[in-house]
């Protein structure tokens, strides 16, 4: 590879005194001097974050963090007491869960926000079509519906109540409400905008890149799972998952 | 399994219109309520975190962060060329890295913390007897030494400040201080304190449990994860790695 | 969840004297009576396999295993080096680079041969068809080219061989050739059918499902994954690796 | 780092027309000329395998494989259905569960296997001091009991037999059997030898390195795991063991 294939990178350096991050001088700038929700805006931006981008961030990682025994948890308590040697190898199977069934829909409602907000024919017209064309294939509304929290979830709108309150342009959260109206138009019946596609919006609002949401997801819920972790430990739940597992699901093959 | 052994949770709970975690209500006190930062806090202890721990801990997370082209770096981004459809893995797998080499160093660390502080003959005395078993043993020295930041790392120092300035107890910080004197006395050359050394005194003193101290460093290490996942997209590096690496470690075997 | 919905398995049972796997006694049957690769194909077929099924997936599996400093060995290296408790998360690391852009693509093959076995208007017409849509969207062919075998990658034409002399069908090698020849002629110069290429076709002779091909790959590349695990223990290269990707990949952010 | 520093490999090197791998031509000598089993042997070893070496991994990896519902395999099920768009992540999330606690006790009492075979005291003495010194300070005896099978694991008498058939020198398994009496003595009540037990001995017995013996049941179970992923695919558990998990494990904390 010749020198002019060489890559650069615009993230970190160092000499033996000082370490620089984006620009800046880790050390007596950055530490004690943003918090980690700024930090997170500041290296994935290059710039220092404004108030909103921080309070809808935190906003976001608080949302996204818990939400009890569900697949990640139960993956990261059946793997921390299977390999206790590893803490980090039961927060990153948890972690591989932040996939496209559950969390990684926010993409997909990103990308139709996206969709929706560049259309020549106008917002409206083209959240009534992506909703036609939706139930016609038959195909999932990323970021609408939830197995619990009907009829609908309670965490979007307390995030669009921050992010008016911050200020943001709100062209987002106007294309996905605008969606959600057509989607209740063309299904005949309500389907709750999700926490996913509350996040989605927001985090379309603060600028952060639609590619790497998902990453988001998974700094949010690595932290949740360290806290499973602990009461892993301190409450076990792991052998009950087996066994229940085992036992309630009955082998139906031949025992010759 | 009976129901005597039946596990419970102290989490999380739900009902179609609300979400408790660790007894709090999500939507309307944490969401909005709580920094990230906080949020990690309560959900590890289950209480209001004090401004020093929110402080501190931002501080820990922003320091833990980022430091180049780590190895958790190179897994992230080449794992994330060859598997583009899944984010999370690629961060996954750099947090696999997270390991008792180099970050989980501070669990080390925290354990010989402990035994000094809760030595009956004191902390000098306990310090002298750790630092000169070490030394005799040949036992790498949990928190001290870094390659790169020779005399001294600069982001401890950084932290002790910033814990003095928060008015926390200081009996972490000041046994590892001693052990470094007395680490320094036994080698008969200087190693300085490294940042996972301090984090390990600094998380001590905002009562982070040693059990999960790593969990910590995987949480602030998936964010800068995220950050190399994103210049991958914009500037890709993993090919050149790779060739790097094929073309500068020659095969020795055979060639039939 | 009512009863009804109860899930079933068909994998295994056990008493407390015997264990049962699709059908099968372990201990007096499988263990000393199948190799591991004839049991892999009664576990996903849940049928003894046949001579030609045996001999192919090993050629596949053996065929998959090594290509030497590839990103999932250099991977598992980092990996190893940063966390030596567990191994498995080393393996597990390099696994997760078995993805959709180099091994992955056996997938893509495999549907590409899909389709053009159930095509109506022939085989012939829809291989054309397919290289044509695929050079004029400027899609990836998957299955074709390799960065380093050029012309031709030497492994499809041993697959095939050994596949002829165990008298395979040979629908879906012969689709592949057809598609190869196609290939070349819409694309103006030749493109090696590569060895995911040909593996994808072996492994629809000897019908390996298509969705679980990644997982055929995975098995054989976790095999080679701990060869590199043996090796980096004796003759360490991780350091290396690390010192050389972060010299070589200069900073060009600033520097306050 | 200077060239005297610059790592070497033994294991792949290649050019345009041929690769080789431990001084092998992999085209032309070893796909179709060993099986799966053999080639891990050769990568492993750097030496052809002997029949023995041969059937007894064989038995090895089947015996390793399955074993129905285990947490490996709830966390692969988990994982895939959060997560289908990357097989690989399932897999390695569920291998990462091959951990200290199950499987990678077979590490801990091929240890003690050394330790006995190592005594200058001889092997009975040995064997009775390390039963009685695992009993008085209440650790874990790797490789004995299991939680199903009792009184006896029907696995390692099969193995024990195959080994003696395929003629091994049989010093390893004589000490674990060696082991197993005293243990009984030393505990006052029968613990049988487990499947990873008698692993570790047979595969002591064949040269397969003991820092590596982990990665021998990853290997294995990686291909139980995708029996698993194929099977959720055809009738899903993962939203049963979910909600059946959420709905078993009850919050005991406030709800204000």
């Amino acid at each position: 590879m010749t020198d002019k294939n060489r890559p650069t990178t615009g993230i970190s350096d160092h000499t033996a005194e000082r370490i620089w991050v984006r620009g800046a001088d880790l050390v007596n700038d950055l530490i004690g001097g943003l918090t980690f929700t700024e930090m997170i805006v500041f290296h994935l931006t290059g710039k220092r974050p404004t108030r909103a981008q921080t309070v809808l961030l935190d906003a976001v990682l608080v949302t996204l963090m818990e939400h009890g025994l569900t697949p990640s948890a139960i993956v990261t308590r059946l793997t921390y007491d299977a390999a206790p040697e590893a803490l980090q190898s039961a927060v990153a199977a948890g972690v591989l869960g932040v996939g496209s069934t559950f969390i990684g829909t926010m993409e997909g409602c990103a990308a139709l926000i996206e969709e929706i907000l560049a259309a020549p024919e106008g917002v409206e017209a083209r959240a009534r079509a992506v909703a036609e064309r939706h139930r016609k294939e038959r195909k999932p509304m990323h970021g609408f519906g939830h197995p619990y929290h009907r009829p609908d979830d309670p965490r979007p709108p307390r995030l669009f109540a921050l992010a008016e309150r911050e200020g943001v342009p709100g062209r987002h959260i106007a294309a996905l409400k605008t969606l959600a109206a057509e989607v209740d138009r063309a299904y005949g019946r309500h389907l709750t905008i999700n926490a996913t596609g509350a996040v989605a919006a927001v985090l379309g609002e603060i600028g952060i890149p639609q590619a790497v949401m998902r990453g988001i997801a998974v700094i949010s819920r690595a932290a949740g799972l360290v806290g499973h972790v602990l009461e892993e430990r301190e409450r076990p739940s792991a052998r009950w998952i087996w066994e229940t597992t085992e036992g309630g699901i009955p082998y139906d093959g031949e025992r010759p």
